[in-house]
Parts: C-alpha cells; sequence; structure tokens
C-alpha cells in the first residue's frame, strides 16, 4: 500500500485495472476535485491487510477520503451519488426524476448485472478453465440489454445530451469485456459511444495504462 | 403472466420470490403506493416473453409503471430512488450526505455484492451439485463485511433511527441466505435487525409467502 502523504487533500484508494475505481477517477475529473490517489494492489491482496481494512471493511477498491470532514466512503457507485450531492460542479445526474430513473437503472444494469458477477474475487472462485467463457456470457447478456435501452435514451451520451453516472460506468465496463474477448460490434450505440467517451480528457487520464501503480509493460 | 387490469394505478410486475421485487413491495407499502401487482413467473420463463420484454427490455423483475406518467422504470435500486424523489411520504433515504452514503453503501454491498452473485439466473448457469456451496459462499463473504459496516451505523435500524433502504434490501437477503443454509447466528447485528424488521406489517405483508403468486405448499 502506497501512502505518499501530501498536502489536505481527499484520497482516493485505488487500483489501476479496477473498474469500479475507474469510474470514481472520472467522477473526481469531471467535478474537478483535486486529490491524492494511494495504490492498493489487488494481486497482492493488499485490500486484505489490516491497516486497509480499517479504511474498507469490505476490503475492496475504491474507497475516497473526504477531507472537508475526514470521513471514509466505500462502494463506488455510493460514492458517485455522495460526491454528485456534495460538490455541486458537472451534475452526474439530470434534473427530471425519469431521466434520473433511466441513469440510475443503467448504472444497476452495469454495476450489479455485469460487473459484479465478472469481477476478479468471482473469476478466482471459478476454476481457471472457466473463467473466460463465463465473463463472456456475462458480459453478452448485460450488454444486449443494455443496448436495447441506450437504443431508446442515449443521444450525445447515455440518456439525453449530458454527460452522467451512466457513461462513467460504460467505459469502464466495456474495456473489460473487450479483454475477455467479447464482440462488441453487435451493440453498435454502445460501440458508438465507449469511442466517444474514450476520447474525452477526463477519461483518458483515467484510464488503468495511465495510473501510477499500471506495470510498464501494461502501459 | 397475469393480467388482470383495475382502476388506474401504478403496476408493479413482480415475483414471490424475488428479493428484488420484495424490496420494492416493502418501499410501496411503507409510501403508501396504492398499486396492483402483477405475476410473472421465473420458473415459467415469463420475464423472456416477448410481451414482457416490451415492458422491461432487460426481462428482469420488477418492473414499475408510474400510473401519474405512464413511464416505466427497471432496475430495484433505480426504482426505489425514484419513488423517494417523487413520492415525499416517508423518505428512504436519511437527509444528512454522509449518512446517504453509508445506506447507499449498505445498498450496493447487498445488491451489487450479494444478490447479483446468487441469483437465479447465476445458480442456473451453474452445476447443479455447486449451486449451494456458491450461494453459501458470497452470502457469507458478504454478511461478514455488512456486519463489519452495520456495528458502526445500526442504532433502531441500519444507519441510525430511521428506516431506510438499507434495512429494506437487509431482509429478503438474509431471507434468501437463511434458505442457502447460511448460518445467520455468527452475524448478530444482521440478525437482529432482520428479527425486529421482519415483524413490521410491512416487511410481513410484502414476504414471498404472503403474495399472491406463491403456491399453496409453500404458504
Amino acid at each position: 500500500m502506497s501512502t505518499t502523504a501530501t498536502a489536505n487533500l481527499p484520497v482516493l484508494y485505488s487500483y489501476f485495472r479496477s473498474s469500479c475505481s475507474w469510474r470514481v477517477r472520472v467522477a473526481l475529473k469531471l467535478k474537478k476535485i483535486d486529490h491524492e490517489i494511494r495504490y492498493i494492489n489487488l494481486l497482492k491482496n493488499e485490500q486484505r491487510s489490516e491497516e486497509y481494512l480499517k479504511i474498507s471493511p469490505f476490503g475492496f477498491v475504491p474507497a475516497f477520503v473526504d477531507n472537508r470532514n475526514g470521513k471514509t466512503l466505500i462502494e463506488s457507485v455510493s460514492i458517485m451519488e455522495y460526491l454528485d450531492e456534495t460538490y455541486p460542479e458537472f451534475p452526474l445526474l439530470p434534473k427530471d426524476p425519469q431521466d434520473r430513473a433511466t441513469v440510475r437503472a443503467l448504472v444497476q444494469a452495469v454495476a450489479m448485472d455485469i460487473q459484479p458477477v465478472t469481477n476478479l474475487r468471482v473469476l478466482r472462485y471459478l476454476e481457471e478453465d472457466k473463467r473466460s467463457a463465463w465473463s463472456k456470457h456475462w458480459s453478452e447478456e448485460g450488454f444486449k440489454a443494455i443496448e436495447s435501452l441506450l437504443v431508446k435514451s442515449a443521444k450525445t451520451f447515455s440518456v439525453g445530451d449530458s454527460l452522467t453516472m451512466a457513461d462513467i460506468v460504460l467505459v469502464p465496463q466495456v474495456y473489460n469485456a473487450v479483454r475477455f474477448g467479447v464482440d462488441m460490434s453487435v451493440y453498435p450505440t454502445v460501440s458508438r459511444l465507449y469511442r466517444e467517451l474514450s476520447e474525452l480528457p477526463e477519461f483518458h487520464e483515467a484510464h488503468p495504462s495511465r495510473q501510477g501503480d499500471c506495470p510498464p509493460e501494461l502501459r
């Protein structure tokens, strides 16, 4: 666990390849919240160290420490909702309740229906030769559903013309799906959004390959 | 798919044993939102019928149709957030942003870290003799984490002295864990909350065994 202390900034505990960490990295950049990143190496099980479990009792990344009150927040969607409620710049949810519900449904579709079933801890629990087919299956089921919703809701972004949490969670999940060997061309709206969002500086800078804990051979 | 039309009421599409449907059943009762329930039999794959996929493109229950605007909402947590934003009676989130984040972290811990990994569609994808150990393992991991958070946050309810979404999602998940054979006595705060919440009429009436689509032998 790298703990280079700096000025009194909010702290994000992150792992370069964690899609949930990536979500919060983007949210912090969109909201222009200056912060320090501390790296937790999931492959070395640093998330299970006594020191880290005091920060996040769940032993997951990300965790976020708010420097305004010293409180620690956990679980990526909860952190994004908190950031949105307490840092008004660059709202991550639309104003209309119906649109907010569509954004949150898309967030759930990624954050509950795909990510938890295909993340590192679940894959490690499966026999090694079954992991790839498992990840592909659930990614394909999930993106099929997401595409069917995006066809109706997307304009410039996933829901209308403002960037929201739905866009934030989409990019890391597509990146993972491509790693799992999913053919994303059958989800044209998802693919178009992924391509366009990836070019935005906030997503670009939050990319795993641009993190301080990314091994040189993966940059 | 049972579709007995009644007056112009909001409609909940539900399956008696679906923990995600149960969440919304409780939320509707707490907020005293008069509604009609339509039953979708997951064992008969009614959620995959052409008719139902027009309502919920994901083919999941629950789905909620708001009679005020005819719009359909999907994904249980998104539906609860929507109900809370548009029906102010009986708020399901605290006012303080920090407490809201704790509630949402607990919701995520159930709704993302346990439920999606142990639900029917994932179990069906596993070999039959592996299902029980799988469900137990993820339930135990999840409740261990949840207990560690509840020890700090719980008073009368999961977060302080008001009933919130964190309580709503807890009860159905404990019910499932008991069905999977998890020994819940090792999570005393979870067990105490489950016992007390189960006695409230809103939880009692929303219980699977009290639903119109529950087979007589399970009542």
